[in-house]
């Protein structure tokens, strides 16, 4: 709303996502090393662990190493390790820790079990200098910068990069990934500014919204699950992301008037599901509001945000995310509501 | 609210749990023979596919299988195998698919490409004539009886059990799993008026709620998570499940006087978590609702509804979640809402 607002800490943040990206890309030299060996592995299971922001970071993660080694990949329980002690096999294990503090408690102690019981362990964090990085065999960093906001930006869509960049060198493929990683950045910074125009005033129609759905299937589940995590956060909206299937599993009944819903629509083989998914949306008398590069494809939404088609279909979720943080942007300023001067969150959380 | 709500149809199904559970027990011996097949298998990776209450259920699987037999389980990716075709290793695997009616397509989909594939396929209905039953290898019958309601009850405690079951003869342990849910039984059956006493009469004071958070750590994530679903469909109260730390990384900051929070409390090694969890809600002013062994344990909570002691720690959430049914089931009356009468949803869910 005033100009404090809209040069705000979390607006800034998402401008310099693509800035972040490349960055990430410059550090691959000195990454190399640590990305063979982790290539080399072949592990009979890649366990991601991980909470906030990371966790959804984590879950485009099973869809990478699926699709491109074809390596069984799960978001793994912390608590079965960490609190009730469990007695999992983790030889030929790959763990990978994400924290962007690198300091989540829970998190450090799950690696360093892991990797007294065997597995190979990665951390990736933004500070190489955290606990998460000396827990784990082996460090990598997100060379994100600095995010002024509460609200993660730069370190989620850098997790998403360098879970593709490992994904990718286990496929050999690891080239590809970085060239059109590469293209993904341009596209970003690119389209910024007309979908920061088309979301941002959107938004203060929905100004007296308290609730949301967030819909994705496949890998732009971790699309989904990010966009409501920042609506959440910046704007106190409750969003429960639901997969486009679950939300017809009984989550549909309550779509009306009241209950908006967020589409993430990528063109994938999936996207027949949003556009069911959608039908019962616009039945249900919900304002259904589209973001992906397929966006414009879903019928009858009230918000259509288009982004670029990524180069390799699997990096969708890079470009996916930014039209759901802008609006969460734009809803937060209408709102009135600056999440960075009114909450007591930290950016490191030591929760249990 | 009129004599017709107060005997809706989700209410005796709620009131029916403890039976079927006793109904499920009968039908082992016929069970034995495939229950053996299972244990010997020591898979590298047990694969749970599910939709909706079945995939809270599946979550559930996961701890079984971890705490019992020490195997690796993970809540797989449908999408991944089904609609992107990502060509994983499926042997040694073995598959776990839940379905209440057993006609989820993607669900059936998913084993018959498992099985293809070389995984040992099990099906978890409760039609023994279903394609899914059909479809893999081994079917299991749930024998919940039939639901009158279309939010899912006895079908989504018996998954639970049944799964308790597998995971405990795997183990070497299936005879007291088997003691311990007879025990259950007993103590559902026993808990269940006065639980229903309290529960029912307290969801009034909810009445104008349309938001809502529903926490829980561990093996009681899947309890949160079934709570979550039945209160968003049987009373349109859109209530992201959250685990204990998910929500103390951002989530906690719409929490206040319209947004009352649930919280899942059972004596194991997460409730300190809970503890935590519960002191930043009530610093933010939210209302805290408990429900499980542990209830009377939490401070501050305007509605703490105590549910009996399971002999198994692994099976408390057989008993947590009467307490959130009932709590749903009171909530809709308030509302006036009767979900099985308004709806358009069917029992058997044939979305994409």
């Amino acid at each position: 709303m005033s100009a404090a607002h809209s040069e705000g800490a979390f607006l800034s943040d998402i401008r310099e996502q693509p800035a972040a990206l490349e960055r990430l890309l410059e550090t691959l030299p000195e990454m190399k090393a640590a990305v063979r060996t982790i290539a080399r592995q072949a592990p009979r299971a890649v366990r991601l662990v991980a909470h906030g922001s990371s966790a959804n970071a984590a879950t485009f993660g099973v869809y990478a190493f699926g699709m491109l080694p074809g390596w069984t990949a799960m978001r793994d329980s912390i608590s079965l390790s960490v609190y009730y002690e469990a007695e999992l096999d983790f030889n030929d294990s790959l763990v990978l820790g994400l924290s962007q503090s690198g300091y989540t408690p829970d998190v450090v102690a799950y690696v360093e079990r892991a990797r007294s019981l065997g597995a190979l362990t990665v951390g990736l964090t933004n500070d190489p200098e955290s606990p998460l990085a000396s827990a784990a065999e082996i460090a990598l960093t997100l060379s994100a910068g600095v995010e002024r906001s509460l609200a993660a930006t730069a370190t989620y869509t850098n997790e998403l990069a360098l879970l593709a960049l490992l994904a990718g060198y286990a496929a050999g493929r690891g080239d590809a990934v970085v060239a059109s990683l590469r293209t993904v950045a341009e596209l970003a910074s690119e389209a910024m500014s007309a979908l920061e125009k088309a979301a941002r005033p959107a938004a203060t129609a929905f100004v007296d919204i308290e609730r949301m759905y967030v819909m994705g299937r496949g890998s732009e589940f971790a699309t989904a699950c990010e966009i409501a995590l920042k609506l959440t956060e910046t704007c106190k909206v409750v969003s429960g992301p639901l997969t486009t299937s679950e939300l017809q599993h009984g989550p549909v009944v309550a779509v009306g008037p009241k209950l908006p819903v967020w589409a993430v629509a990528s063109s994938d083989a999936v996207l027949p599901s949003v556009f069911q998914a959608a039908e019962r949306i616009r039945h249900a008398g919900g304002a259904l509001l589209v973001g992906g590069d397929a966006a414009d494809t879903v019928e009858g939404a009230e918000l259509s945000l288009r982004t670029p088609a990524a180069p390799m279909p699997l990096l969708a979720p890079l470009l996916s995310v930014l039209p759901g943080q802008l609006f969460a942007c734009g809803l937060a300023e209408a709102k009135g509501i600056d999440i960075d001067r009114d909450s007591e969150l930290t950016k490191v959380t030591f929760a249990l």
